[in-house]
This record gives C-alpha cells, structure tokens and sequence, in this order.
C-alpha cells in the first residue's frame, strides 16, 4: 500500500481506537456502506423496531383508545419535549413536539412577529438558510401585516434595528455546513428590542446549541436527522419561558387549549410549551422518535462536538491527500467556530460523482446543481469510515471525467 | 331468558347472519369487548403490524435515505390521498395527505378567503362543531382581516349572502352524532357566491359523502376514526381541482413547491392537490395509514351506510327496550338523512356509566359533562355487539344509582 494511503490508515485506525462514541454505532442498524447521509435522514437506532412493534400492537391494538390515558399518548408531545430539551440547552417546560419543522416556522415567526409588536414591520430572514423557511416566513410577514428582508445571516447585525420584529436564522446552512454565530447574531438582534428565531435543523445533535445560555426566544427543529428519530419524525417547537404567557399561536388547535377535553366553543391557550400543540399528535411516529432518543443517554454533546470536528477535518484532510486536483473545492469553513457536522465539496460532475459513489457503498447526497455533501454523525460515523469515503471518492473522480471546478 | 331480550337476541342473530360485512372483522384486532369507540380511534387492521416492520426495518433501517424513492415515500402523501378519494367521493387528484386535521382547516379556510376574494369579509362556522375547527377558524378570520360568525349549521343557508366568503360545517356533529346536509347547505353557499368547506372527520368511513357529486369547494378529515389509520394518523385535504390553480396556501413549505429539490428562494406552488403539502411527511404513520385503508378493497360504502343505520336503529331499539325509564335520551335524530354512525345519550349520570360500562366491556366515550356516546363501525361493529352494548348499558343504569333526565 502506497503513502498517504497507509499513513491516513493508519491514523484513522489510532483515532476509532481512541474513540469515547465508538460503542454508539451498535445501537444502529448500520451495514458495509458509508452512511454519509445522517444530515438528511438519521440511521435507525435498532430496537426501534421493537417498540413500535408494542405501540401498534399493545397500545392501539389491544388498549386501543385507553392508551390516550394509560400508555401516556395524549402527554407524549411535551414528555418527549423534554427529552430533546437537554440536547439543545433547554431547561425543562420550553420544547414541544409535534406537527412539521415548516409548520413550527410559522407558529415561531408569527408568534415573534406579535410579540414584537405592530410598530416593527419587518421580519429579517436567512437568504441562505433551507428554502422552506423563507417561504414559511415570506407568509408569515404577508399574514401579520410585515415585509420580508432576506439577507445573509452575517449581515443581520447591520440591519436589525427599531423595525425589526424578529430575526429568522438557520443555525447550519444545509448546503454549505457553515454554522453561524448563534450567541453573536442572537445578542444583537435582541439589542435592537427584536426576537431571534432559529432552525436547529442541522446543528441540534451534532453539536451543543445552548438556546437558554444564549438567551434565544424561539427556535424550531427537526429531528430526522442527527437526532434519527425517523423520516418525516415530527419537528419541536421552542419557546423561551418567558415568552409562553404571550405567545399567541397562528394555530390554536384543541390540543393547546387550557382544558381540550371541556371543548368549549372559546380558545383559551394552555400554559406553558403545550401552548405550541396544535392538532391530534401523530402518535407512531413520536413514539419511535421517543423510543430513537434512547441512544443519547450518557451522551455528552462536548464529546459529540469534538467528534464531529475530528471526522470533518480528517475528511478535509484525507481529500486533499487522495483527490485529483482541482476536482473538488470544499464550501466548508475550516475555523471550527465555523463548521457544522457536514463537509459540502463542489464539483463540476457532481450529479455523476454522487451517483456513482453511492453505488460504491459512500452514501452522501447531491444539492443540485453541483454540491457534494456528506454528514458526519458522531454517534455512528468512525474514521476508517472517513478514509474510506474519501479514498472511494478520489476513485469516482478518477473514474469520472472531469474538469477543475472553477471556484 | 325473559322477553324482550330473547326476541332482540333473535334479531341481532338474524341480522348478523344476512350481514355481507361482517366478514371484514376478522381483519381486526379485536376482543371481547364491545368496541363502540371507533369514532374517536379506529381499531387495529391486523395486517398493518407486518407492514410497518418492514417500513421500519428494511425501508428505514436498511434502505435508509433511498426510499424516499425507491420505497415511495416522497409520493405518499398523493398516493394515499388517491386511496381516500374514493371514499369519499373525490375524483383522482384532488386528495393530498398529511398534517393534522387542525392544521388542514386552517389551509383550507385562509385558501377559501382568499378564493372569495376581499370583497366578501364574513366566515361563517359551525357553532356545534368539534371545537378545532371554530378555533382555527377563527385565526384563519383573524389572519386574513375577515369576521368570524358562529351559527348553527341549519342557518348557514339563510345567514350566507353577499358578505359570506366562506363557511366552514362539520358533516356530522361529533356530540349528537347528527348529519348535516352536506348537498343543500353546500348550494345554499355558492348559490351566494361563497366557498363551502366540510369537515368530514365524523363522516368519511361511514357514509357516502359525494365531494365531487355535490360540488364541495374544499374538505378536510382525519384518518384515525372510520378509517382506522391508527392513532393521530394524518389528515387529508380535499381541493376540487377548480379550485386547485388558485388555491394559495398560509402553509407554502417546500414539499408543496414544483421543484422541491432545486431548492430556490422563491415559492412557485406545484399544480394540484400537491399545493397542500407542507412539510417533510411523517412516514411512518402516513405508511400506516396507507396500509391500514386495505380493509376497504371491495367494500362498497352504500352497504357500510345500510349497515350504520341498521345498527344504530338496532341500538335505539334495544336501548328504548331495556334501559329504565327515564335515564337516557337520545340526541341523536331518528330520521336517517339526518343521522351519522354514532348515537349519543344525554344521561345525568354519564361518567360513572360510562366508567363503569368499560369496566364491564363495552367501550363508548364520555363529552362532558353528560353525553354516552357510542360509535359504530360497520367494518367490525355486530347486531349482537349492539345488542349487549344496549343490555349491559341497562343493567349499569339499573346498577348506578340515578333520576330521570331533564330534557
């Protein structure tokens, strides 16, 4: 075996070796393949399969409607709230699970738009961030009466101010893997008397987010992706404590309702988180998302965070050593305090690339028109996997004609 | 065995024996009890255990990220929708999957505001309906600068004029179990130039409901009572396709848009029922769902409406029959055209009966403060089910202690 092959090996066998997560990764029905796609759709935690197995059929099966009450249905949406809330540095009675992460946007963006009060007509949102957002936001503004600012989340700084009603921001971008400053952006969108909104999509679960040590009014995530709770898993809403008495929700569905069962023709809102439920929860799906969580017990999000950095430089680092030149140029910051839990390469022939490293067993995924990307998940990622990925890579793009990607 | 109870023993016999449904019960999981509650959640189709194994375990777990094609779970939410559209009348494309009934109302009141235009300032809503929906409704007014007007749904006909711009009505009331009239109440609200939206969620499964046949403009059900989709199972929205270029959603998320996956900042809304998707959609329930509407494959809803009114006519018979005097009375109507599935007795002493009917193996539910109410399921409910239910309610009557209701 020639160098570098044999040196990155090498180090890679040194760094699973020294590994605290390494034992994670028997939680997960995992196989032979390089599953580079955790960003996008979490692994399965196996014994999943076992639990949903008794709520279908224990607990709708034979309990039936008795498991509203009994098997603790109706209660699932905060209780599993809680469940998330120390992954993201949330004190207990802020985060509520249910409905969709689009869904949580617009319960987050209207609600931040009311608190802010009439007098701010502007809602300053993420240009970059997951597209939905901005289109959730784009109709939150036009519903509560504000004008829409898309801008890059570096500039939000410089442009909050006495009209700004609130501040929407993805805390990683999904193309790129660039994380924002949070505590940053957060702090000075507060300075000039607005809320900041985040989406926690691609940080909660890689890395530690710390919404109640930086002050954050309302965030929102999904939890399909680092935190595996299954596809299309439902989203959490986040609403600060001091915050909840006004929170006025854009969706007062009877499950938010103070006393749902009375079913009063008045909306009086619950206290608290629940105040975000809106309709019925979609209890299969939240029951394997509460089951998923399982496999953060014991977890430190320090350890994962600098796993997480570790997989990601070593991946910089193994591609710059095997790939052709000029192929492939990394969209992913080097600074740590800059970087998500994914690497995002542009290359000319990425649709090809993606394509046929796939079929060679290194599952990442393509964001059109030319973005390679690839998540590391700390709990289940290791780094001969990582070597791998990027020796198999360099082999596609040998493979593959190409061209230097110009930058 | 004294009269009246071997004669009606006789004729729950009789009627089970000519019963061309009763052959789906088997499909179900089902026990000893009574199971009168179908209404609230459906019982378990047996099969959908198996179904969601695979879902978890080898389309999750081992395809992962590949089935959102290749398992077909990008497309579930119109592919199930074309599953319920038969059963409830809707030609192909115009049913789409997904979210909870709650969030379906509001999509589809702020879109039937806007379909009618500014002009038209007034929402009308059932005042009996299942609270939800008055409660959405009401923030759907609220978001789009228009005035709600709460009435009972029978004087929707003669308040509905040139303000009106739309009125939303539950099919059946969830309390009394009373059918509204869908065809009349529908062309008494266009015939004034406005919108009619329906709630089908006490209906759909049940009885025929002919959207297209009568002309329904929008609708939305849940899928977790006659459906028996499984416990907070997705919702469905119904958007007559003359309706669907113009439908414009408070809910734009990215899997409504054409071309989710080029993932560009604007929202251009994908043709069709496609338009009332929202966020990433909730597999494994939606996969639920979509195995559990198995059960209807040959089932004709003419003979589960024939089935319905034979078994609650049954009920009322053998309830007028054997319970004392006095205790219950119905609020459910007697005449067909105006009854749902369900029947509802107004009894002084409704909670400790309804616990103490449970504990005693037929399971109906209790609306505060005093309402039995007992569903009825063709798919698995009997004559000789309705038979004991009606028997076991009197004997609890006899058992608890009570006075005459005042009507």
């Amino acid at each position: 075996m020639s160098e570098p092959y044999a040196s990155l090996r090498e180090k890679a066998a040194a760094l699973d070796a020294q590994d605290e997560l390494a034992k994670q990764r028997e939680l997960f029905a995992l196989d032979e393949a390089v599953y580079l796609d955790g960003n996008s759709l979490g692994a399965l935690p196996r014994h999943v399969a076992g639990r949903l197995a008794d709520v279908i059929t224990r607990e709708w099966g034979e309990l039936r409607i008795r498991s509203w009450d009994e098997s603790g249905w109706w209660t699932a949406p905060e209780r599993i709230g809680e469940r998330i809330a120390p992954l993201v540095g949330a004190a207990p009675g802020q985060v509520v699970v249910g409905d969709s992460t689009s869904v949580n946007v617009f319960k987050a963006v209207v609600a931040a738009a009311r608190l802010a009060g009439e007098d701010r007509d502007e809602i300053l949102v993420d240009a970059t961030t997951f597209p939905t957002d901005g289109y959730i936001a784009e109709s939150a503004a036009r519903m509560t009466g504000k004008r829409l600012v898309p801008l890059a989340p570096g500039d939000v700084p410089a442009a909050v101010g006495p009209r700004t009603a609130a501040a929407l921001v993805n805390h990683v971008d999904f193309r790129t893997g660039r994380l924002h400053d949070l505590p940053g952006i957060t702090a000075a969108v507060q300075a000039a008397g607005a809320l900041a909104v985040w989406d926690l999509c691609h940080s909660a679960g890689a890395l530690p987010v710390g919404l109640d040590a930086h002050g954050v009014d309302l965030a929102v995530g999904c939890t399909y992706k680092y935190l595996n709770g299954g596809p299309g898993a439902p989203a959490y809403l986040y609403v600060a404590e001091r915050h909840q008495a006004g929170f006025d929700s854009p969706l007062p569905g009877w499950t938010g309702h103070r006393d749902p069962f009375a079913m009063t023709p008045g909306y009086t809102a619950a206290d608290g988180a629940t105040r975000g439920r809106v309709g019925t929860p979609d209890i299969l799906s939240m029951l394997a998302l509460e089951s998923a969580l399982d496999v953060w017990d014991g977890v430190s999000m320090d350890a994962v965070r600098a796993k997480s950095l570790a997989l990601t430089d070593f991946f910089l680092e193994c591609v710059r050593a095997y790939a052709p030149e000029g192929r492939v140029t990394s969209l992913t910051p080097e600074a740590h305090e800059e970087r998500g839990s994914q690497v995002a390469l542009r290359c000319a022939e990425a649709p090809q690339v993606m394509e046929t490293l796939i079929a060679r067993g290194v599952v990442g995924d393509l964001r059109r028109p030319d973005v390679l990307r690839f998540g590391f998940t700390p709990l289940y990622v290791g780094f001969a996997d990582t070597e791998r990925a990027a020796r198999v890579l360099a082999e596609v793009l040998t493979d593959v004609p190409g061209q230097a990607t110009a930058v």
